[in-house]
């Protein structure tokens, strides 16, 4: 069994963000070299999100909305968690979006659906943060 | 280390069902062979998700009740995806669903909890979408 | 490869609670002797939930309010599954909050960021419960 770790860094100019990070995951896997297996890719801080939609501007647009509608930024004292933060939002909407995505490795790709894109998303962004590859396999 | 995989294809009437896929899944751990190890289950659709519940129809209502309150599928003006598709919504529902799903083998079985069923969740379908199953173990 | 399988039970005072783990999976894989390889670790009931996030009690008091917003508790009677039963919520919650994670094993320890810590999420409890871990790797 082959095992191979990766690091990826981001700092977002703005609070939130999506970010297509498919590019950078498929050169990951063709470094370790595995051709079977299983893709981790997973957010390492607790107001970020890895997760897997489409690539399409106006859907982003949506999903700010929506996040923003499900667990509003403000006003930042209906939350008990910003007292020195004010991030509280963030933790909720990550938990909407997932920490985390597992994908198959077949052949040496990522065996992904069509339309499949792997996103970083940034809930708590201007600062430096990092999303976790891990593969096993052979 | 062993690797199995195998697609299962879906064409559903309604534009929003769940089907639960357990015997499928189990079917093809037991044409895989592998005894101990992981199991990946993802919808390979953005507008799809796999995930683990209860089957009992009365909840499968009240999942879709609560999605098309968190989620509608109209008015399909609201969101900005919606130009050429109608599917916004499904992208939505299919998040709070999740893509995928990963489960233990263990002595060639499926190591499921007494109630849980594996399920394919369609949130915009009448045409054809797959699931796919990688399976990584000995 | 190496595998490693074990139960946590859980029995908590009130319907819903959260637990750190996160000590418990470290045991876990540490009794394992797995070096590198992927963890998975779920809930095996479908009322609960494995998550990772902030271990901080504002944050788990506005988990709480924010889940009863989106999948209120009460009236009963607001849910078909709610028969015989009446914890058609905590399955909604679950959904919302998470069936498993999965985990990066790197140098024989989790690969968590900073501040990232393993929950179980009770939304149904006052009864015997169990999370799986089940370690694959070398």
């Amino acid at each position: 069994m082959k095992s191979y770790r990766k690091e990826l860094w981001f700092e977002t100019k703005t609070r939130r963000a999506f970010i297509n990070i498919t590019p950078q995951v498929e050169a990951a896997l063709r470094e370790s070299g595995i051709k079977e297996g299983l893709l981790l890719c997973n957010a390492m801080h607790i107001t970020a999100s890895v997760f897997i939609n489409d690539d399409e501007s106006g859907l982003h647009h949506d999903f700010e909305t929506w996040l923003e509608k499900l667990a509003p930024e403000k006003p930042y004292e209906q939350y008990r968690h910003n007292g020195f933060e004010d991030n509280a939002d963030a933790h909720l909407k990550r938990t909407i979006m997932g920490r985390e995505v597992v994908v198959a490795v077949t052949n040496g790709q990522l065996d992904l659906g069509p339309w499949e894109q792997i996103f970083y998303g940034e809930f708590d962004g201007k600062r430096r943060k990092r999303v976790l590859i891990k593969i096993i396999g052979e």
